[in-house]
């Protein structure tokens, strides 16, 4: 870090890291309600620290669901390029408490990483712009090499389901950005930075089979009322054959093949699946038949059961034919899969197979479009360029596993495709327990949000 | 009840009802470790109340696990008939709280149903013997009719782990009684009394399937890591074949065939198949093809999951690919199956079925053999006569679908097969929410087992 940005960061690393813990500090969860009053404690806490980091106009606007920070901070130079950041402020659930080593809403360095909940995603990341903003604001005062605009939401981890409105809203303002940011995903490994150019789409639905009115003693019934949890199992065994596909009807149908080309572009990651695989402690993997890992995970539709729960799931035993069982399913998606056409597929398809002994119901479930992105644009060069500068290696092009419905959202409704330049690692462990971040990487990344600030309206003018 | 028994059970029939109650109250579940205390408790409230009621020499006997509470009320008359009478003073679980209509251990009485967790199984129906024993001393003083000996134990909910040793070393004190009495059973419904002649055995076994060292992120990692939750449905759904049979090899060697004239005994049970469902609210039942539905419940194993979980349970939607899932399984028994051997063929099996991805493994479950009882014997035909006597109505003989591991060890040790002369309904709900137990029954019950000691000391001297 021998850049004067690198030494702005050096000499800022402690209140860099105290006031992104104090952040973590906050159980912002949006998908438990009962962490709403956190939830907005989180958007306050940011909304100030833009300021105070030299955005103007910091709103907190309200939506339907949880409140998006809505921030920009504008250059006196009118024809600096405009660059729209977003990041989000919510977070994962914690569970299952036992397994963290220091508690999730306690953040604790060991190592050279911060552990916390929300550490990688998406807080960490996040908190990467605002602090590439201050060093703008020292350096540069009102002319900016960049006119920012930040959109903080607090619902990705339940899909963003007030976004697009907002958006929509706002579409006139942010229109046709020179780049749109994004910083919610991983490199490959350490040594590899990486630009994420595919997020997969998700589905996300809940199942309840109801059988017998009351939960009954399985001595007294058992063996001639149709227990649900057994139900519930040869569904979910039967969402999948033998070969790792998906059984439900036309599934498939809209999934984009990969080119030659493309598969070539994947084989040439230098992705080392034993050392992948080594921390997860597998004897095998396992997976759609006829891909790879790298393209089950980025290029092909997938299937997991989240969570699932009936009878007696306490200590000891309990003798029951319960009434009820559940389980949340979500389906990842590849272009040009729709999330609400899947949704529909899926339950079509369970409802069909449950038996006339049972009663199936769904409750409403999120789903998001997947996306592919371009490499072939000014933003994608520059963050492209950034990257090799700070980290000494061109950064390689990856498809990830995860979804960011918001990508899809903002291609289309501002019309410029996001560049997802994330500095997180597979060993972060985010959505599982000790989630952490690479200090490193915090600073590391700040450095590079400033060199694209710093390099885009080079290209975007050379470009014009 | 005109009989002079009925009427002094109508005179202390408040008084009955609140000491059962004030034993309700004491949440008595063997199965989890934090209510032991309780359980103690309800051992010394019963031990108080038979001392009361004239029982000699009671004792809390420990055990490695809970206690058995063991007492006598010797005839003056030597050549007296020897009764052992068994119960248990443990309950079930109450969960689900939330479905109970009053608290499971505030008893409350609706609709001439007295509602408590254990009201019939079994506190209700062991506490009928207490006062049937307070009757014939207060009729009879020293010179009881029978000699009375009781085993009220703790563990009957989790297996009955302790009891065998327990009666192994009194063996020379119980062993060749004229009568052995157990009621922990359901007549078939209000119109039908009825004695129970088969109970099945039971092998509770909990499994858990280990993936992943840690939980994932589905979008990272979904598609290329094997889900445990998904694993184990597959498994649990192979565990029966499309016809209702058990997979497990060998599973069905040991089984007993029914003859043409046990069949036909069990058809013409005065059973109504509707009426038995209609509470359930089930538009079809299931069960082993090839069937009735008594003879599944009675005459043929079963296998239910009566419990599953694993991944994120909890409100709205976590995108985890858990490292774990679990399942509690038990498989119910016939005659000549044995707990402990069917137990390792099923583990067997889910070894051998589980793939390379996963490790799984099991808890030590407990296990009980089946029994089916004879209708010759002595005990019987005066069981038959007492009830015929107080209900009007000769018993019908009837193959339970619980288990009672007591009564195979029972019938080994003592050398007295047991007659279950059970007072309980269906509709009781033992195990469930809202369990209940008729008044009337409980009340009608008393008059039943005093009638019993009455006339057992006739029958055995005409058979003598």
């Amino acid at each position: 870090m021998g850049t004067k940005a690198g030494q702005y960061i050096e000499a800022h690393r402690a209140s860099f890291i105290e006031e992104l813990s104090a952040w973590l500090r906050i159980p912002s969860i949006s998908t438990d309600a009962s962490y709403a009053e956190n939830v907005k404690e989180a958007a306050t806490y940011i909304s100030e620290r833009l300021e105070e980091a030299g955005a103007e106009k910091v709103a907190i606007v309200p939506t339907a669901g949880h409140p998006v920070v809505y921030a920009h901070a504008l250059s006196s130079r009118a024809q600096a390029p405009h660059v729209v950041v977003y990041g989000h402020y919510d977070v994962q659930p914690a569970t299952p408490l036992d397994l963290w080593t220091s508690p999730p809403f306690e953040p604790a360095i060991r190592n050279g990483r911060l552990y916390a909940r929300g550490a990688c995603d998406d807080k960490g990341q996040a908190y990467m712009y605002v602090k590439a903003l201050a060093y703008l604001r020292a350096t540069y005062g009102d002319a900016l090499p960049v006119h920012l605009h930040f959109i903080l939401e607090g619902e990705e981890e339940i899909g963003s389901p007030n976004l697009l409105p907002f958006l929509e809203k706002e579409r006139d303002t942010l229109k046709n950005p020179d780049a749109v940011l994004i910083s919610d995903t991983a490199m490959l490994d350490a040594q590899t930075p990486s630009i994420t150019i595919g997020v997969r789409g998700i589905c996300y639905v809940e199942m309840t089979l109801r059988g017998p009115a009351r939960d009954l003693h399985s001595g007294e019934y058992g063996g001639a009322v149709h227990n649900p949890i057994h139900v519930l199992c040869e569904l979910i065994a039967g969402l999948k054959d033998a070969e790792g596909r998906i059984t439900v009807p036309n599934f498939y149908d809209a999934v984009r093949s990969l080119s030659d080309s493309e598969r070539q572009a994947i084989r040439d990651i230098p992705f080392d699946e034993d050392s992948w695989k080594a921390p997860l402690e597998l004897k095998a993997l396992h997976g759609e038949k006829g891909y790879s890992t790298l393209e089950r995970i980025g290029a092909r539709p997938a299937l997991d059961v989240n969570g699932i729960w009936g009878g007696y799931i306490q200590k000891g035993a309990k003798t029951v034919l319960p009434a009820e069982a559940h389980a949340k399913l979500s389906l990842r998606l590849v272009p040009d899969q729709q999330g609400d056409v899947v949704a529909k597929q899926v339950m079509a398809y369970l409802q069909k197979h449950t038996p006339p002994t049972m009663k199936i119901s769904f409750r409403p479930a999120h789903s998001a479009n997947p996306s592919w992105l371009t490499t072939d644009s000014v933003a994608y060069r520059t963050a492209e360029a950034a990257i090799a500068a700070v980290w000494g290696k061109k950064p390689i092009p990856l498809r990830c596993g995860g979804s960011i419905p918001v990508v899809a959202q903002i291609a289309n409704v501002l019309h410029t495709p996001p560049v997802l330049m994330g500095f997180g690692l597979p060993e972060d462990g985010i959505h599982a327990p000790n989630e952490s971040f690479s200090v490193a990487h915090f600073l590391r990344g700040i450095e590079t949000i400033i060199d694209f600030c710093e390099r885009l309206p080079l290209l975007v003018t050379s470009h014009a």
